[in-house]
């Protein structure tokens, strides 16, 4: 149940009992996650999820689209930064800090010359950086050591840092 | 200026433009995006890109969440879809391919284990697989080519595959 006193809004009893269920039983901690997207004409697109409303995806006029919602690469920045707001919030929760504020600024530098088709290589992010802006009752060396932790143990972090075996194939 | 006879209604004069101007000067092909995100509560947060609105971001009840919304790693799927969409549409309107329709499926595993502090190690997707459904006017084995050339240029795609420096840090 919601009870408004609790601490930063977050349900950590439900995250205990999911921690429980995992430590039983290894399997239950496997998941599988799923998004279709489909085309809507020029670069314009949307991303389907669960029942959810879709969500938009467009380029710049100066990457050839109609500039009607963020692009794919910000969108990927986007979810960085939502996946280490739950970090933060879990954690800072777990070790009794009360969050007042918290706002993550995501950058990252990207060459086009490769999606362009003008050089071969890396079509990717160069490298990103997330600053992570907490306001809250804890002393900077407590947030430097949460921060710590929620990036060593960001799903979507972990996801850009490391190799992951992507298969694009025709249905 | 947008005409509806337009193949896949995409600009591929601005494309071209890019192109060219990327040619000329290769440090205009070097580009920086940015993501900012907002912690609103529990596992809400909000994801403001340039001058579009919110995109919002929640976990699954189970996953302590108020599911409203999708999660990060749900998000992170979507974009690598919606950046394969902007590649087969891009690239099958240089070689002349008409699509009449194109969706993406994607579908990740990711084991919550080191999430959720049960173990150390990788804490994102396993593996991520996305299929391309392609209804055109071209054969197969043009469209696994396209495909297979898409995924070899996306941004989204190579930064997924691929080691990125990524640093997270207190604002």
């Amino acid at each position: 149940m919601t009870t408004i006193s609790r601490l930063n809004d977050v349900d950590i009893d439900a995250v205990a009992t999911l921690v429980d269920t995992c430590k039983e039983d290894a399997t239950k901690a496997a998941t599988t996650w799923r998004a279709e997207v489909h085309w809507k004409g020029g670069f314009r697109s949307e991303g389907r999820i669960r029942e959810f409303d879709p969500v938009p995806s467009d380029e710049p006029v100066a990457l050839g689209g109609t500039d009607t919602a963020p692009n794919p690469v910000e969108q990927l920045l986007a979810a960085l930064g939502n996946c280490l707001a739950v970090g933060v919030a879990a954690n800072a929760t777990a070790r009794n800090i009360t969050l007042r504020s918290l706002s993550i600024e995501v950058e990252g530098d990207l060459d086009l010359s490769t999606f362009l088709g003008l050089a071969p290589g890396h079509a990717g992010f160069q490298s990103i950086t997330a600053r992570i802006r907490v306001d809250s009752d804890a002393g900077p060396e407590e947030i430097s050591d949460l921060v710590q932790y929620v990036s060593n143990t960001s799903p979507v972090g972990h996801t850009l840092a490391r190799e992951i075996p992507v298969e694009v194939v025709p249905a």
